[in-house]
């Protein structure tokens, strides 16, 4: 990102120092030197700052250096400092995630982030889920109460990065904060409620950029705030941030952009259109369903490989501990590899003449050893049942469904799709093999794929750091084209024909073949 | 004022009310039915408002009316109403004096003024003059003490407006303010202690419109308070507002206005360029040097006519009440008098043969008798000094000598001016023929003459109610010159040669003539 595409930025201002002959006032004589410096008519000063201005201005003997940001109405003035102080300025990027919340610390001067910290959304308390938040923030207080322990919880982290790196909490002034419509809502102190009722209406959906004093945050007070805007209720600044940085919106050829979490999300499109759906694709793909599933974390399985001759799963897990479970991704791979090895059919059952004596039964419902109890880390077998095996069937085949439909609604077949984005923690540890494999995701080369990880972060980040990402997201909104999914016939049939492994169409996946033993 | 030109309005957008195929956000939805109304792309609507307009569409079922202000970002909402309730919004326009407030109420639906009251400005408890109190604010918490003596008295003044009118302090929608630099410092919170030292230079020039919330004052928290700008510390936006007022700047002709107090402020031009200049023109104008002089008011001389055969002094007062002092208007009529009776000579000097028996001597001191102690309201003659006289010529030598300085500096010679303005209280009383006599003001056509009264409330009345008068206050504000005087040798030439009545070139007073007994 160039320094002159910033649209926040510290300048050294030329201001001649009043005198007999040249009697403009403190503030008009500020704005002048730096109407020549930046080579603009628009320059505004908000009231709250034109005395702390002219205090300034006489204690520095009119030698300073502006920060200032742009936007409608031309360039703001933020703050000014001492010439030559040698202060560097920052901004801080904020992933506003319902579970955590990433802040990134960038440095205006390269772009370049000097630090990234997380931490869980203290909202946690009150409910793990977005529809326990909204009825909450219903509550006498509800709302004020939430927007609090998020804001105090925040300006906790800032204090913390800004001892740490031993700057001064005035010399971050700008920020951009992306988040899904409700958390938005909620760090604004705005009532969600209306997201949750029909029609599913949001407060707002764009804002101009709002001062930090108006939030309460721990930086500079008339740091700008750029909040991401959102779609409408159930499509986010969260994703709009992701699109921003998957880059599809700068591209002529079509691409597909999936992110995963409760929902599915899916944005296709190029620099010319978009459009976005989004559905419930099951818990299943977070490895959230399966007995033994559970998010990635040391000893836990994220690859599998079947020798189909034995059979003997050969597993990898996280640091390469003894196995104690199964995430998302291994569960995908799993699955993958009991197909081509023909330990399951095209229904997902098990194929006991494959399985051997790997299947077993517990109170009547069949499950396979994955790691016999004598090399599991829990000292007890970790086992993968039919039930767990059906679940990942209608996650996928939701997830497939919604794809075909979005495909379906713009006319432009899977197989065209040039660039696959996965996003989020999901997309960081998915073998894209495994998901053609089972059926997820459409039949790509896999030069196709690409994943991203944390889009919401580095979407936010790019938005604070320059001023044609920032407006970007705007046009991004303003374009996109929001397709209701209906659960009707044709999505039903879609999701049946989508139930089977890898699909009922099998020359829609012909790099999907079964190993004949 | 036409309502079109209005920056300040109230409109009913066609809201369309949110459904399962519309998902626009609330106040997105309602800046798109205003942009559809208002036939325009900029609509704002700040983050603090966010919250109410939401509640307020959702209570009032999406029938409501906007209230808007239009800046240089726009139009920004103020608040929204529900829908045919009938209810008018109102302006306030402030005359902000050093001595006295005058608060306009104005009805934005016909512009015309509801009521105008006034009242002491308050900081004269701390003192009268402008110096004690720019010392006062420079003392700790005296700028706030000041600020705030101003603002709650204000807000006391609105309080009663409202409540006598019956409306809604939410109604008052907009304000405008035009006072000198110091005072408006003072209103605005802001260091005033730059302006009375060198080089002179106040904090602000010019201002963006202020929401009333950040000043605290008691009218609907988001209403766009204009601030009259300044030329500097010695020409403040009462004067702007006058020159406004007097339409000068819409004219090609070229014309002078002239605003009488403690200091005489002048310009002149037209509607191409402007010169202003202002000096002390004497406290004697004001009535208050003469040993009887006072400000008008019942039992006021504020007329004679002198009978050069007897003399006899024919006086007329304020209320026809007996006689008790003399008001400035009174003094130049009667110097006038004196001297067309031939009773004072060119320098000002009684001359003992035409005044006879009316001359006695107090301590050494000649005096006239302008009211026997038996016709007297205050059972003592009433008597004018040959002091009093001698600074009254001082007073209007040094208004004569700053209108040739200002006309010599432009080149224009004082007898080309086509239209002579006459602000301020002093202008209201005062007879141009016989300010005419003493040589204070040029010997122009009566007609050419005009009094305009209370500039500064009419010319705040007017940037409240009109884009185009608001845009020429800035306009106004650029195109001055403001030539400093300096009293070098040329000014005191000029001062001596008009320390004669009505000047020592009587070429330059051709109606003036001394009766001829």
């Amino acid at each position: 990102m160039s320094e002159n595409a910033s649209w926040i930025k510290k300048i050294s201002p030329e201001i001649i120092p009043p005198s007999l002959e040249d009697n403009t006032a403190d503030v008009d004589r500020l704005i002048k030197g730096i109407k020549k410096s930046l080579q603009t008519e628009k320059i505004t000063v908000d009231f709250s700052l034109v005395g702390v201005l002219t205090h300034a201005l006489r204690k520095y003997d009119y030698h300073v250096e502006a920060i200032l940001s742009e936007g409608q109405e031309g360039w703001r003035i933020i703050d000014i400092l001492p010439s030559h102080n040698g202060h560097q300025i920052y901004g801080l990027a904020v992933d506003l995630g319902t579970s955590r919340v990433v802040v990134r610390l960038l440095d205006f001067s390269d772009g370049n982030p000097k630090d990234e910290t997380s931490f869980h959304n203290p909202q946690i308390e009150i409910g793990t889920d977005i529809l326990t938040r909204i009825h909450f923030a219903a509550q006498e207080g509800g709302l004020d109460n939430l927007q609090s322990l998020l804001i105090e919880r925040l300006n906790k982290e800032i204090n913390h990065l800004v001892k740490k790196h031993d700057i001064n909490a005035t010399s971050i002034v700008g920020m951009s904060v992306a988040g899904n419509t409700t958390m938005t809502h909620l760090f604004l102190g705005l009532d969600p409620y209306p997201i949750c009722r029909e029609p599913y209406i949001p407060v707002i959906n764009k804002l101009e950029p709002i001062k930090s004093a108006e939030l309460g945050l721990a930086i500079n007070p008339e740091a700008p705030v750029l909040i991401f805007p959102n779609v409408g209720s159930y499509f986010g600044g969260d994703l709009i941030a992701g699109i921003l940085a998957s880059g599809m919106t700068r591209q002529s050829e079509i691409s597909l952009l999936l992110d995963v979490g409760t929902n599915a999300e899916v944005v296709i499109g190029n620099r010319d259109w978009l459009m976005a759906c989004a559905g419930a694709a099951g818990p299943a793909l977070e490895g959230g369903v399966a007995s033994m599933g559970m998010m990635a974390g040391p000893g836990v399985i994220d690859n599998v490989i079947i020798d189909s001759q034995t059979p003997k799963l050969r597993i990898r897990t996280i640091g390469n501990h003894p196995p104690i479970g199964i995430c998302g991704s291994g569960l995908i791979d799993l699955v993958a590899q009991l197909f081509i090895a023909g330990m399951i059919d095209l229904r997902g059952k098990f194929v006991p003449a494959r399985c051997k004596d790997l299947l077993i039964e517990i109170d009547g419902i069949r499950h396979l050893i994955v790691v016999p109890a004598e090399d599991s880390g829990t000292s007890q077998a970790l086992t993968l049942s039919q039930p767990d095996i059906d679940a990942l069937i209608r996650s996928k085949a939701a997830m497939y469904t919604i794809l075909t439909t979005i495909s379906n609604a713009v006319n432009i077949p899977l197989k065209d799709i040039r660039r696959f984005y996965v996003a989020g923690t999901f997309g960081l540890y998915i073998d894209p093999q495994s998901a053609i494999a089972i059926g997820m995701i459409p039949d790509l080369p896999i030069e196709a794929y690409a994943t991203l990880g944390n889009t919401s972060i580095e979407g936010a980040s790019m938005a604070l750091l320059s001023a044609q990402a920032r407006d970007e997201i705007f046009r991004i909104r303003d374009q996109i084209t929001y397709l209701e999914l209906n659960v009707n016939q044709e999505f039903m049939n879609l999701f049946s024909a989508a139930k089977f492994i890898p699909h009922t169409d099998r020359s829609l996946f012909p790099s999907v073949k079964v190993r004949t033993s």
